[in-house]
Order: C-alpha cells, then sequence, then structure tokens
C-alpha cells in the first residue's frame, strides 16, 4: 500500500470563493505513484466545504445565493423573509457570542460536506465528464488549510 | 491489496427514482474477492444522488416533497410560498440560460451528496438492519453512470 | 494491510444530543497500529448523523434550531411558518403510517449526512485545529450503533 499526503493552504482574497482544485488532486496521485486507490480531499476548518460539480459559473452563483437563503449570514441583511425565518429565532448566531461572525458558514459547511473521495483508476481520477473538484470558501480572508490522502497501490 | 472497479449505467424513465443498488455493490465486493475493506458508491454526475437509508416509500415520498421545497425545480409550479422563495431572485436558475433546466437537480445533489463509503467486514456490507444503499436519480431520462470502487485485502 | 472494526452503541437519555467520539476514533486508530490510512466513521442508522465540527455549544444550539426549521418534526409544534410549510403538505410524514414519528430525523440524516471519513497521518487523525468528531443523534432514547473502520499499513 502506498499513500501520500499533501497541504493547500488557501487565502482568498473574496469572503466566499469557489477554487478548482482538480489539478491538484490529480498531482497528488501522480506523486503517490499509485495506479489503484482512492483519494480523499478534506477541509480541515468547519466553515468551508469541498464538492464535486460542474465547473459552470451560472450554478456556483445559484449554488451561493441559494446557501444564503437556507443558512443565511448575520453580517448582511437576510435576502428576503424565509432567510430571516432561517436565522436564530434572537436575530443572531449564538456562535458570534464569542465575537465571531461565521456561524452561517458552519451550517453551509454542514449542508454542503467538507469532504469527498475520488476513486482512482489506471492512476487517474475517476470522475464523471462534468465532474470538477472544489474548495468552497464560506468565511475567507484568513489562511485555511485542506488536506489530500492518497491511498493505493 | 486488492481493487475492483465496477460501473452500472441507469436510464431511468422518470425524472426523479430511487433505485436500491445494495445487491450490486455486495456483488462487487464479492467479486474483488476481499474481507476486509472499503466500498465508494459514487454517482459520476452532478445531479444525481447516492444516499443510505430505509426502502420504505413513505420515507422516499417525503424526501422527494422536502428536496422540491427545499431545491425547487423551475419546470413546474412551486410547491408553496416558501419554495418560490427559495428559486433565484429572477425566478430561474442561472445555469439554465445555457438550456438546461435541471438546475434543481445539482442542488439536490450538493444537499443529499452524491457518494457512501460502505465498509466491508468478513466479505460483507457492514451496514445497519435498514441501512439500504439507493441511487437518486434528480434528472433521470439520459443515460448515467455511477461507479463502485472496491478496496481491502 | 491493516484493518480494524469497532462498533459503538449509545443510548442517549435525550431525543437529540452531539456525543464526541474524536477519542474513539483516535483508540480504534492506535490499536490497529496503523501509521497511514484511513478511518471512517458511519452511523448504523438511519436517523443519525456523523459529522466533524467545532466542540461549541452554542453551534451545537445554532445547528439544532436550524434542522429543526429546515427538517421539522411533527412530534411537536413547528417553528415558525416556513418550518411549517416544509412540513408534507398534508400535514406530517407519509413514513408515519406505520407508527413511528422520527420522519423529520431521516430528514436530518440525509442533510447532514451520516459518516465521515478521517485521514490519518503518523499515526494521528490528521484534523484541522477545530475539528472534532461528533455522533449527532436525532431520535435517540433507543439502542443505536456506529461502526468505525480503521484501514492503512
Amino acid at each position: 500500500m502506498r499513500s501520500r499526503t499533501v497541504y493547500r493552504t488557501f487565502q482568498t482574497e473574496r469572503r466566499r470563493e469557489f477554487v478548482r482544485i482538480t489539478d491538484d488532486v490529480q498531482q497528488a496521485v501522480r506523486d503517490a505513484g499509485i495506479s489503484e486507490g482512492m483519494v480523499l480531499v478534506s477541509a480541515m476548518h468547519i466553515t468551508a466545504g469541498v464538492w464535486v460539480n460542474d465547473d459552470e459559473p451560472g450554478i456556483q452563483a445559484d449554488a451561493l445565493e441559494w446557501l444564503d437563503k437556507l443558512a443565511p449570514p448575520s453580517w448582511r441583511e437576510p435576502d428576503g423573509d424565509v432567510a430571516r425565518a432561517l436565522l436564530p429565532d434572537g436575530g443572531d448566531y449564538r456562535h458570534h457570542r464569542g465575537g465571531e461572525d461565521n456561524g452561517d458558514a458552519h451550517l453551509k459547511n454542514l449542508l454542503v460536506h467538507h469532504q469527498v473521495i475520488v476513486p482512482v483508476t489506471d492512476g487517474l481520477l475517476d470522475l464523471g465528464p462534468w465532474q470538477q473538484v472544489f474548495y468552497c470558501e464560506f468565511d475567507g480572508g484568513r489562511s485555511k488549510r485542506l488536506v489530500i490522502k492518497v491511498l493505493g497501490e
């Protein structure tokens, strides 16, 4: 069994950002020298997600608007009455008592999940034609890490 | 370490459908000849999900109604005011500018996730008494693939 | 390749409860005697979740309030009009026809997911500074199992 561990650090300029990392994941697999196995891609923070989806700007804008309605930020006006109702009943997240303002990012992380596993076949990521791996930053502007763990033979 | 890769293709008649695939996953494990390991079950499309849940028609109908409220289709009337509010503010998904009408299926995929990992113990899927593996089609009527990847010894 | 399988049984006093299990997962890795690999932590029931998040009571209370709005219980009054609208149109879950009252817990399980994979590096769980593994009970007071599966070398 071979393994390889690669860390990537992100410091996005914008608070929320989608960063395509498919090539980083493929490179880690190449460097591990495996032909069959799996690779885990996992955010090391709880205010970011990792997903596999289409690299289509419309989908990303749709998804962010949707996530802001379902898990509304309290650092700006909620986007309509449904978003307002989905904020905590007191109007702000309990998590913010400690001085944070990223309660919504924690909920977005739970909703989209913080990790994916990509199968490796013949040395390549075994993805469908439109599947790309993305790091989804929901609370950027600070240094955040992600781990890529390859296992196989 | 042994590995085995199996692809399954679905072409569901209905636009949305739940297909139980536990036996396909168990068969792949049997054919891999492993007794200890893991098996990844992962949709290769971004408008379908894979989940582990009860094979109970009531749960599936509940879940689909719920997903249609939280991630509403725009190819039919939204199911009430909350669903309408959760559509994009312009009334339709940006993703549809390219001619697609499956924006809701992308969001459902993010919400329920596109993959599960099942542990393998003594050659069997190590599932709880009510756990069944399902392929969840949210945009059917076209050919879609899924990968089953077994790793173990 | 080495593997180890550990089961944990929970019988929470309260209907909903968050139980930190990071130490159990680390202990299983130690007992497996691996330095490189992955560990799968997976609920064996479909009314519970497993997540990686901060061990901060505010986040847990925020998350539970939010989940009760998005996937509302029918065994108590819904928390506002949005929660009421997200119940099934008939007012109660179809799943309850069989005598159950945990339809909301099935939906919460789909939303937060029932499993995580933790990478293992140098014999330790390779988690970020605030990442803790939690078993999230959404329908407690009965005996529920979880499987921890370690694979590596």
